[in-house]
């Protein structure tokens, strides 16, 4: 491997990410609370390390595969730990295997806390908090990408690695210009849902918190009683469909804008996305009419809550702990589904799932008919064998760290539920789970084994697991 | 398909099934009880249903895949259905759905009751109850196969559909032939288990019992406390060593006699096997030391409860519901495994988690080096990409039947852990679960509804998936 471009290439990306804090920097000495000092020296920290990196003088500028997805992965490991440091410094997050799980949890957007008051945070580190969910959503290596476009079409590996999904459509051929539309369209979108969360009476500071989150399916709020706590009807409804709408491939806005309606409105995964979207909104809040009263609220916050937990966001209204049986478990079936691949959202993805039930049917067929010959097409296109067996792997990788991780988190001793849930809603980078670690409660009785390997969770399902399980792999890291 | 040899050939299997219970009806006649008329009763309706289908004659003898795996999954429902008939006219289990579901959980070899006191049934019924565990282990239909020999080499469609496994190793040439090996070597060592037991002490009839549970890896037993009440420590050990070697691939045993030690005791899947057993038995051993008191004891229990778990027996001596978190989690991961293929257990089959495995290892590989080929090899053996994507494939299918039963399960409103162990329990044939469907409690509280889908997931874990899949698709119907 080329170390030292990979190196280099982090340090880069640290530098960008110091230059995002003066952002809470602002805020802090704005609104006050105390934390500017903290900021400021984390801002510091974090500049000299990747400006110490990216001094390395690698002996060729070749990106191969294996660059690129380490790049990806190391980056996001040290993004989250130098992104942690302002709470570390400031004093009110004292573990700093806390202040990485929070970080993580932040730039994933997972939006899982260990934190049992978040109103008790100042207002500057708040920020800071929800800020990495918006800077984490589209990508912190696409966004470099976007700023640093002279790196040629074999940075397609560094968007290849961190891009959600089993395949990155390229929606024009140069990779800068392809992450410059894509970042255009979060801008945009994100612009739109501030304005109408403003509309609805929010103040600025808690729009841009809860834009953050419902922007990059995050899910951090400044409350603690989340989005519940606006008590803001309307608001929600905006953040409910804002959501819904971030958990969508970002090229069908791109060819909606085109006038491509049938590469837009006309995908397959938007369809199946909306129809399990609705479908599941419908069962549960017939599910739970008997204890629920007026059925228009009751829809709305059941839409609530399961575009919440299928976009992985996180956020709440209600504590659907509370709900029977059968709703908590089409939610576990949502956390483990997730969003539209190419979106800011985790989880498996729809499309992931479609490919996934036409293997299973044309599995079938092949029982029947032994000797015939079946491709899988998906949205009129064949779907390349190579993506088919990827994706299949894929799903095991995925399953098999959701076991692993929940063995070993049942060390703590906390209830079956609580362990699969806490291990599905980090490794779908969701938030909240259900039980202990429910939309009210939080991960901070989880010991510090347990959050490292929550953190890794993160990481593997927003890095879609093998650029993580990679860095582990000796053959990676030999010279050639 | 050609339907008339499918529901032929189904008949002559009624017919077998009938002339198996001649057998629980001598030990009626010997032992008492007045449940004579009530075998005897089903055993006429079950002859007389066989021998009107055998009646059919069709117009050619093609027999592809398609109507091997047809014949297979209606031969197990249709055998199932008519098991059952004893219970329901003795009376003593008055509802038809739970008399279909306690006789899928004999022939599947699951060991899951809807009994509530086991004990009040009679003799008679109690040995037909636990004889179709002996007489589903092998596979009614492999049985069928050596004793009809003259099908030819295209019954191999039947043995495929019905053997565990990802593909089956044929011994000799000759598929007949095979499954008298198979069946010599299944009554081999069910006679050499059934003189240890005596050995120990057990009465006959109760080793008989126990001899059918432990080699079709079943798990009824005539007691309550299950194998708990035999109180004999001695018994307990052979039944725990015979459990761990029912689960072994039959072929290691057919190539030990051959003195071909290289594919016997070489066998890797043999070898992994022992270690994920070893490895459980003693993590669990250490993780219960301090509630446990004598650590050879503790040994002897927890390796009983490891063997019976992975071989997906389900014999309980202790309720491991009270078991620390990390023992219990263990369990749920062996429940998932289960034993190895072309053995009488259950589950996703050791093989095939080694196939998963070094799929996901080479997917990490080829994230490094995107062109290099890689092929996976087992016991020295290139493994054919054909069943790699078919074991990948099935790993999704049991893993997509596992959410959506348990779905449907959870309309029930019972925990979690209940409903996913539930089905687990069911789909890998294990028996018990943890919570309500711990080795303690039993299936009686859940719905009809619940029922039913628990008895298909135990077809469909029997067969592995595809057959009873099959049958739903309107392709496998069409006439050609």
């Amino acid at each position: 491997m080329n170390k030292r471009l990979t190196f280099k290439l982090v340090g880069k990306v640290l530098m960008l990410e110091a230059a995002m804090m003066a952002v809470p920097l602002i805020v802090s000495l704005l609104m006050g609370g105390g934390d500017a000092p903290a900021i400021l020296l984390a801002m510091a920290v974090t500049m000299a390390a990747g400006g110490l990196l990216a001094l390395l003088r690698p002996r060729n500028d070749n990106l191969r595969a294996r660059e690129g997805f380490a790049t990806v992965a190391l980056s996001w490991i040290l993004v989250s730990f130098f992104g942690g440091l302002p709470f570390f410094f400031h004093g009110s997050i004292p573990s700093l295997v806390d202040c990485f799980f929070e970080t993580v949890s932040g730039f994933t957007t997972t939006g899982s806390t260990i934190l049992t008051d978040v109103e008790a945070l100042p207002r500057g580190l708040l920020f800071w908090r929800s800020f990495t969910h918006w800077f984490g959503g589209m990508g912190v290596l696409v966004l470099t990408l976007a700023l640093i476009p002279k790196m040629g079409a074999r940075s397609i590996y560094l968007m290849r690695a961190e891009s959600p999904g089993p395949s990155v459509d390229k929606l024009v051929p140069r990779v800068g210009k392809n992450a410059r539309i894509l970042y255009r369209l979060y801008f945009g979108l994100s612009a739109i849902m501030l304005a109408a969360l403003l509309c609805t009476g929010v103040n600025l500071y808690d729009a841009l918190i809860h834009m953050f989150g419902a922007a990059g399916t995050g899910g951090f709020s400044n409350y603690n009683l989340s989005v519940g706590a606006l008590n803001n009807p309307a608001a929600e409804i905006v953040i409910g469909v804002f959501m819904a709408l971030f958990g969508v491939n970002f090229s069908v806005y791109y060819f909606l804008l085109k006038r491509n309606w049938r590469a837009s409105l006309g995908n397959s995964e938007l369809r199946v996305y909306a129809a399990i979207l609705l479908g599941s909104t419908l069962i549960i809040a017939f599910n739970i009419l008997p204890q629920a009263g007026d059925s228009a609220t009751s829809l709305r916050q059941r839409f609530f809550q399961v575009s919440t937990i299928m976009t992985t966001t996180g956020y709440a209204t209600t504590d659907f702990n509370l709900w029977p049986q059968l709703s908590r478990t089409i939610l576990v079936m949502l956390m483990l589904i997730g969003s539209c691949a190419g979106s800011t959202g985790g989880g498996l993805k729809v499309v992931r799932l479609q490919i996934l039930c036409k293997t299973m049917v044309r599995e079938i067929r092949r029982t029947i008919h032994p000797k015939s010959v079946n491709t899988i097409r998906i949205d009129g296109h064949t779907v390349d064998e190579r993506v088919i067996s990827s994706t299949l792997a894929f799903f095991f990788a995925y399953v098999f760290t959701l076991l692993f991780a929940t063995l070993i988190v049942s060390i703590d001793g906390f209830s079956f539920e609580t362990n699969f849930t806490a291990v599905l809603a980090t490794l779908s980078n969701i938030g909240p789970g259900l039980d202990m670690v429910g939309p009210m409660g939080n991960f901070s009785q989880f010991s510090d084994l347990s959050k490292i390997v929550l953190s890794l969770c993160m990481l593997v399902g927003r890095l879609e697991v093998f650029p993580i399980l990679m860095l582990a792999a000796p053959s990676a890291w030999r010279k050639y």
